[in-house]
């Protein structure tokens, strides 16, 4: 997958080039990050790529022309390529977006700065904005690493393992459970019994129970979809008396959450 | 205002650091990140700082060993300091997160890195989970970059313009209105007329309108919540009539997003 990026801080993308596991797939061809640094196309003689908003308003804009030149050097004159930019106005990231993003073999994202991008650039390209949450950074780099970050995780071979992505906690529509590891005990500070039992139904019972308490506590909203959409009587893994069990456990969890 | 970060990839952290108005920032000593390398605490010959789960599971977990230690060297040795750690379990994002970050004068930041880190770390330091949204990063550290960054927009002297933060679309309430900079025609896109009539009654209620419509469409949630806590007649910039077609346009914008 091939993403470009339009930026004025090109040098900002090391955290997604060189280090850490999105570096090492970039270095293997998985994923290829092509840098257009926006200042290079502006024909301003000092190089200036923004300008003060019409209507006034306090910050400066990003300007039309050294955009549409940096659009047209990686061939993109029109709006019939799918194009992102980074914005608190866009549609937030999540797992269907994601999923939309991975089957394209090329996406651009533009990452604005200062206070925003002349509205022809986005509305001539047809750009779709995508915002990684409801808080605002200084500059669209950060956003944009996010998003080239979480998207890699889709490609093949990114991850050393593919059932890391499903298994994922949010994407499996329920938080993760507690995890351990070793020593069984640190500073008198122990792990659960049963994750050191060796009885794998037990564990994994203890791991849906453990995923489900957090999910309700820390995340109604999230809780609430997974008891909507899951039928307890199909998770065949347990007994019926466990089910039982199991129901009359999120029945207690549902009382909390009212 | 310190910013402890204990991450494996401290080298990663440039773009807060090094780069742009945040790495400013950190230069005019407004905002302090002491980076902190885990793998240095590791008493492991290798210098390991993880291990495997226990009960099973793919991927590795870091261990407590390295952490304790490395907290401990920021004195850090109970769970009565503000300690973060990024995660997709955690609290999302949000302004009422930063208001009340805002007010410490030193918070710690734990980036995990791999499958997770072992649950007797988050349970004796009491830690506060954050999430910045509801996907999955490789690692804690871009998160933590985009905690630091959303933060220090709040802390005063960072923005040129202390205008700029509360202004910030979101925050208010509804998406950030269209803006246009110079020149007034590019390759035959036009500025919407009003913005350089110089009448500002008439760009401020341009503004408004278009907020309130781009609101409506894209984020229904925020325009509901904004339609709810605002009373059209205290908007006193507006005449009567002004009022009267605003709440004429409020009502067709509703019938759009039932």
């Amino acid at each position: 997958m091939k993403i470009n990026v339009l930026t004025l801080f090109p040098e900002m993308y090391s955290p997604v080039t060189t280090d850490s596991i999105l570096g090492k797939a970039n270095e293997k061809g998985l994923i290829e990050i092509n840098l257009i640094n926006i200042r290079d196309f502006s024909e301003d003689r000092h190089r200036k790529v923004d300008d003060t908003p019409f209507g006034g308003g306090c910050g400066m804009l990003m300007a039309c022309q050294p955009i549409f030149d940096a659009m047209k050097s990686i061939g993109i004159t029109d709006g019939s390529k799918r194009v992102l930019y980074m914005s608190p106005r866009g549609e937030i990231l999540s797992k269907k977006l994601l999923d939309s993003l991975v089957k394209e073999d090329e996406i651009t994202i533009l990452a604005g700065h200062y206070e925003g991008v002349d509205q022809r650039v986005l509305d001539y390209f047809n750009m779709e904005e995508v915002s990684i949450g409801d808080y605002v950074t200084t500059g669209g780099e950060l956003p944009s690493m996010v998003l080239i970050d979480s998207l890699s995780r889709f490609l093949p071979g990114v991850l050393g393992n593919a059932e890391s992505v499903e298994d994922e906690s949010v994407y499996s529509g329920l938080l993760e459970a507690d995890q351990y590891t070793k020593p069984k005990e640190y500073m008198g500070l122990t792990v659960p019994e049963v994750l050191t039992s060796g009885n794998h139904k037990e564990i994994r019972k203890f791991e849906l129970m453990n995923s489900l308490e957090k999910t309700a506590k820390k995340r109604p909203d999230l809780f609430r979809k997974w008891v909507k959409k899951t039928k307890i009587d199909d998770l065949t893994e347990y007994t019926k008396k466990e089910r039982k069990n199991l129901s009359f456990f999120i029945e207690k969890l549902k009382e909390k959450d009212r």
